[in-house]
Parts: structure tokens; sequence; C-alpha cells
């Protein structure tokens, strides 16, 4: 595996946290909890003026007391220590540095372009790299850094080039519910030294990521060399961006965000961008859902659906659904029909394309699953989905035993077939009480089995269509 | 109040469940005991051919066996013994009875049809009134008749009539976790006797009922009855729509479904439904958002928002989407800068619409529920929205303090406005695993106190953008 050019930025030996501290309502004292939770390998240094232990390690006055060397220092004090911070951080060799802290050059204030303009002198003159500031900053699975907490610390193949800390926490906190891992992020705001360009250079490298995603307001680098980025980016691996600021409302807002000047760059931010081979999205969840089915699926080229699951009226809708979007619910080939008969299926003759499972008898050898696995096996689909849902009058104990044995057919269609598979698990977000409740367990058991298989999912159809359409045009050009 | 003509078959005083039977795999043991969970006041009488008790009541051999008077037959044993229980129930003097049983006409075979003339025909000649076959059956709060577990058992004012069960189930489900209530819902199935033209007619005239919903997928009536029925209702109460069976495959799929030629009833389920008065919407997700916004939003008639709340990356999207969806975040008009710097504020002239929960300095006077708070007393905004997410590196301890800070001060806002609000809470479905997760039930404590205020909220911006169309049209036609 050949890594990327930032390498070194994401795989530090070690960190000292400025501004660490016991107090759990200051930032130093949640980042270097987040090293700790994200089981950061090497040693990590507090640095506070008078605390001797924070966070049960011991702390330091200052960078220079601490007795080992420093690769990476994380600032979560305020912004106009950063040039003196750079200073002793040069004297002990420090490579990179990350700078939390805000009010900087996003206020629009003049004594905050002047600070900027010294911070990064300073970085020039020691050669040390610096995301931020106004960052949310870094996270590496495979190195143990991390910038948040239930984000998902196995490592994968996703890079993340964001450029909003808001937006990485909401893609960390919900890839992990849905089986997503990560080669590395950033999380770059302001981009004083650090910008777009080097961490698309870095994943463009990096063999480790093997789809790129990306969440920008505004442009550092030259607009040409950026579409130059992603066309390079994009004839290697899939390219996912969303950009915000794309609304009149939307750009003013971010001129206060990231200092970034959403307006000038929005004209490049369509078709330019589709040409270069991106896929652009609107929000975190599309974003998300596309990471989905290029971490899972394998290529799909065509919009020929096989699938089944649900009650009658969940099966109507869901056809609709997917037929307004542009896909097609092929009819049931007649082979299918006769190799039900054969088996004695009652059903042989009525059953369809959705597979209704609310007419499923006891003893009979149609059931969901089974059609499923035969129309995997049958060239006229370009995919199958299984769909998640109960309509049914169940008592608990025999809902349990209905929804897992299903799933568990789905997880076998899944493994079994060469043809892409996923599924759409029909739960919604809980209130407090319903955290307790045996059907809501049922669908949370069903996807803790889907992500342990393999299984990708979505919640509905609307969101899988929107993804399928961007992921079978992807395939279609590339073929 | 006045009752809809319909009023008996939602309020029996006494249900024989035929079929009823201690093997929780039978649909009998179910929906009796649906009746038991969802308090049915009346007598329950288990009809068993053997077993003298069910589920704790006491059993009888048959209807006729029943001591008491019967109102209501609730049948979940094969439709071929449908007759003769019409002739049994006759003699008990029984109003009505629902037919769960299925495999009737929508199995396209002729001897179901033959069934069908013949269950006519005693229905007729008996008076009694029938729901189904093939019908997930009736749900009353106020009678505490049951067609499922996980429903909302409060009585509220959404009357449901519903052609398919499946459906019914889900809108029930997630009414809960919505807040949703009901006055009544039918899944009326077949349609044999009691057809949607009987449940409109109902609905319309039920004094308790004050928005109507409806999943249909083919007409039993007469198209034009039928559309006069919508709009008779429309001059009265909202009336939101979802037909099944909208595209080739859909319409296919609702002959073997409900026996529903949904290809005939296509043409009407438009411009003609929309003329009468309807809101269509397309599935079981955003009728229910059109019932939470007519259940708890006063009338909106114009498209500015005013909003706030989420980290910056946040609150870049949402603004984005709010646009493009056709709505604006109108500037803050110079009276509320002019506030904050009077209070003091350092951020006065830095916040914005949208308000930017990460710029929120302590001790400082601006901070989100404040802002909004000032927004809804000015009238340039028609709405207020606050967003519920978290983007800060918090520790647990502290994000619970945060978050319900500001959960409380959007209650606050809610209540003391005259101004419609509702919120976005940016949660997603769990997984096993994070079911016993503080993240995860910061969220759900907070939509939990919503539900008690009667704040309404959506999970995305998409979603509550597609109701707000909805439900500001619907405002301007009335005005």
């Amino acid at each position: 595996m050949s890594p990327g050019s930032l390498d070194f930025l994401f795989h530090p030996k070690s960190i000292a946290v400025v501004g660490a501290s016991n107090n759990i309502e200051t930032h130093g004292h949640n980042h270097l909890n987040f090293q700790i939770l994200g089981g950061f390998k090497g040693p990590l240094y507090p640095i506070h003026p008078k605390q001797t232990e924070v966070l049960g390690l011991k702390a330091y006055p200052s960078l220079e007391a601490v007795p080992g060397t420093i690769d990476h220092v994380l600032v979560a004090v305020g912004i106009n220590n950063v040039p003196d911070l750079l200073t002793q951080a040069s004297k002990k060799g420090v490579k990179s540095m990350h700078v939390y802290s805000g009010r900087a050059s996003e206020t629009g204030r003049p004594e905050a372009k002047e600070l900027d303009k010294e911070i990064l002198r300073r970085v020039k003159e020691y050669g040390i790299r610096l995301v931020g500031p106004n960052a949310l900053g870094l996270f590496c699975p495979s190195s143990g850094l991390a910038m948040g907490y239930d984000i998902p610390t196995q490592p994968g193949h996703v890079g993340a080039i964001m450029q909003s800390g808001a937006n990485s926490t909401d893609l960390c906190h919900f890839a992990l519910l849905r089986g997503v891992k990560f080669s590395a992020l950033a999380s770059y705001g302001n981009a004083l030294d650090i910008n777009e360009g080097d961490l698309w250079q870095h994943f463009i490298e990096d063999e480790d990521t093997r789809i790129i995603v990306s969440y920008i307001e505004g442009l550092r680098i030259d607009p040409q060399k950026y579409i130059e980025l992603v066309r390079k980016a994009a004839s290697k691996k899939p390219v996912i961006i969303c950009k915000g600021g794309r609304s009149q409302a939307g750009a003013r807002f971010t001129l206060g965000h990231t200092a970034s000047n959403a307006e000038v760059a929005r004209e490049i931010f369509g078709e330019p961008l589709k040409q270069a081979g991106a896929i652009l999205v609107r929000n975190i969840d599309e974003l998300l859902d596309m990471a989905v089915a290029f971490s899972f699926l394998s290529p799909i080229k065509g919009r020929k659906i096989g699938t089944g699951g649900g009650g009658g009226g969940n099966a109507v809708l869901y056809t609709d659904e997917w037929e307004e979007a542009g896909f097609e619910l092929t009819p049931l080939p007649a082979e299918i029909h006769e190799e039900f008969k054969r088996r004695g299926s009652q059903m042989w003759d009525w059953i369809k394309n959705p597979g209704d499972f609310s007419v499923v008898a006891p003893g009979d050898p149609f059931d969901v699953p089974a059609l499923l696995a035969e129309m995997a096996k049958h060239p006229v689909y370009d995919f199958i989905v299984g769909y998640v849902g109960e309509d049914f009058p169940f008592k608990i104990e025999s809902l349990n035993n209905v929804m897992l044995y299903n799933a568990e057919g789905y997880i076998k269609v899944f493994k079994e077939s060469k043809k892409p598979f996923f599924a759409i698990v029909r739960d919604r977000p809980l209130g407090i009480r319903e955290m307790e409740g045996d059907r809501h367990k049922v669908y949370a058991r069903i996807k803790a089995r889907f992500l342990e298989e393999g299984v990708p999912f979505f919640s509905s159809v609307g969101e899988a269509a929107t993804a399928m359409k961007h992921f079978i045009a992807y395939h279609q050009r590339k073929s």
C-alpha cells in the first residue's frame, strides 16, 4: 500500500494537546479525551500551565517541558497564542499542528487578517504544516487520531475532505449506524495552510483510500486546479462532493462560517465537476448513502429490480416509488413461476415481483427469501432489494422469529449470489419510551446482523433510489 | 360532538373473536390480544370449539353459546366460514362483523367471487355491516378497539380511511413516534360491504375528526361520487390522500392485493382530487408529516423562515435545502441586531439567520433560543424553525446540558409566541448497540419533551419542506 503525501499528518507518533484540562466544559479536555477514546497508540502529552495530571496522564506546563519528541500539536486555546506556540513547537521538531480555535478570519475583522498572516509566516519559516484554524481536525482509525466520540474507529477505505466540523461529526455519527469505515478524515476549516488541494492530492495517492467524499464551501486553490484534482481522483476512485452555500442565503452564511466566498466558486460546482467525474449530492445523508453504496455493492449497470418483503400495501407503495424514480420492477419470469410450481407451492401462479410477505402460508415452499434467491439467479434482474418491514398482526415472540428468519434469508441471498443486493429497513428514529420496545429492538438486531455480514441497507426507497441513480450512472460511465 | 354515521362500528359494547386461541402463532390470538392491549372496555368473548379459556378470558364454543349480547364479531378463521357465521350472528343481534381473513377475491379465483356474492347476500338480508374481508380492521382509541400493538391509544382527531393493513400499521407505529393521535381508523381491505364511500361519509360527519387521511388503491364507488365526498370533506377539514398503484407495476400489484383495479381509477387521482381540495402525498411518511403539521401547527401563510441551531456546516446545508425547496431565510432585521447590541452581546453584528449554534460564547446574551424568540416577535418571519443537532466536541455530560437547555428554550419560544414553530431533530434510526448510547438518548429525551409540550418535529429539512409546501398552499387557498 502506497501512502499519500500527508501520511505523516494522519500518523503522528506522539501528540501534545495545548489547553488539555480536567474541566469537562473545555474543548481541550474533550480533544484529549477523543484521542484516548480513539485509542491513539503513541504518547499523549497534556499541556497545562498548572495541572500536573489531566485525564490520568502526566501534564506539562509547556511544549518545551515535554521530555520526548512531539510529532503533532493540537491547539485548543485562544488563537492569539498560535504564533508563540509555533515558535515553541519548532524547537521540539514538531511536524504538524491542528488549530481547533476559531474566531479567526471567518469573523471578517481586520485584526484577524493580521494574525492569519503572522501564523502563515511562521508556518512557512518553521516548515510545520497546519490544519485550521477553526477546524475540528483529524480522524484516522489506523493511528487512533480522533475528532469526536461515537465514531467508527475500525479502519476502512473512505477518505473524507471536510470543510465543516458539524458535517464531519454528522458524517461520522451516521457512518457508524450504516457500517461505513474511513481511511482518514480531515475537517480543515479555514484552510490557512493545508487546504483542499493538499488533501485531494493525499487521498488520490493514498492506496488505502478507495472512495473520496468531500464537503466544501469555498475554494482556497485555483478553480481549474481544483477541477483537475477532482478529475484525476475520479479517474482512479469514486468521488462524491457536497457543496455548501449553493443558495444565496447559504452563500451569505459561509462567509461567516469558514471565511469562504461561496458565491465566487458557485459556478464550478455544477456541470464542470460532473464533467470531471464527480457525483454531486445535496446533503450529508446523500453523501453517506453513496459511501454505503460504494463500500458494499458490486457494480450495477441497469435499472431492473427484483424485490419483495413487507405486506401488500407496503409493496404497492414501494413499487410506485421505485417506478416513479425511473426504475423497473420487471414482471416475474415464467421460469420462476414454474420453479415454485415444481416445488409444490400453492402460490406459484399468484406470486409476483414484488413478493408480498403477507401471502406467505405456513408450510408452503414460497417465502420472500426463496423468491429473492430465484430472482438473484435470473439474468433479467440487475439487482435485488429485500424489504424489511412488518405489518402482520403479530405477537412480539412470533414477530421476532419471522423477521429474523427473513433477515437471515436475505443475508443468505446476499452471500450466495453474485448479483448486487441491498435491504430497505423501515425503521424510524425513536423516542425515549421506544428504546425499550421489543419491536424496535428487532429492527436494530436485524441491522446489527446486516452490519456483521456487510449487507448494505437504506431507510427508504426514496433514499435508495437517489443513491442507485448515481451509482448506476457511475458504472455505466466506467464501462 | 356529533358522531358519524358509522359510530356504532367504532364503539361496540361487546366483541366476540372467532378463532381466538392460546396459540400465539394464530391471528385469532393476536386479534383478541390487541383488544386487551387496546383497553377495550366492554366484554370480550373468545370463540373456540374446544378451549374454555383463552388469554385469561372465558371462551365459548360458538357465537350462540355466548350468554350476553354481542355487538361486533371479529373473524380470524378461514373465509369459507363467514356465511355461516353471519347466520349465527344474526340470531344474536350482532350489528357489525370484521373479517380479517383474506384469500378472497384478491386471488382472482372464480370460487372466491361466488363466496363474495353469498357473503354479501347474507349481509344485506341480516342487516349486519361488514368490514373486509382481507382487512386488518378497526382502531378507535375512545372505545379501545384495536388492530395492532405499539399504537397511539390516546384519543385524538385524525380519522384514517386505509385500504391496506401494512400501511395502517406503519401509520400507527410511526404516529406514536410523532405524537399524532386518532379519532378512529378503518383498514377496510376488499370493501365488500363497507367501502370508502361509507367511511368518508362517516368521517365528514364525525365532529371529533378534524383531519382526514386516507390510503387508497382502487375505488368501489363511482369516481364522481368519490370526488364529491372528498370535496365535501375538504370544505370542512384538511384531507390528505395517498394513492397506491400509481405506477404500471404498482397497479398490476394492487389487483392481487385488494382486488383493486387501480388502472381504471388512476386518472382521477391527480388533478380532479387536487381540484376537490385534497392534498396528495406519495407515501405514508409524507401522509404522517401532514398529520403532524395539521395536528400541531397554527396556519402558515408565507415562506419566510427565521431559524437557527446546529453548527455552521449544518446551518449552511439546511439553508441551501430550504432555499432550494422554494423558501426564504430572510436576513436578520436591523432591529434584532440592535436588540442584541443593547443586551451587550459581543456577537450582535455577527449573528445571522440562520443562527449558528457554534458561535455561542459563555456568558454572552446571544444564544439560539434567544435569537429565535426575537425572530418570533418580528413581523418579517412567517414561521420559526429550531434545529436540534450537535457537532461541537462535547463530553456527554455537557452535551446533555447544552442540548436540553436549547430544547427547553425552543419549547419556551413555541409556547410564548403566536408564530408557528416546529423543530428539525437530526436523529437517525439506531442499531442495537446504539440503543444504550447516551448521545442517542439525549435526542430521544428531547423528542419526549417536545411530545409532552405539543411541539411538532421532523427528521430533515427535506421532509419538513415537502410538508410545509402543502400546508402553506392549504392555508393560502383557505384565505
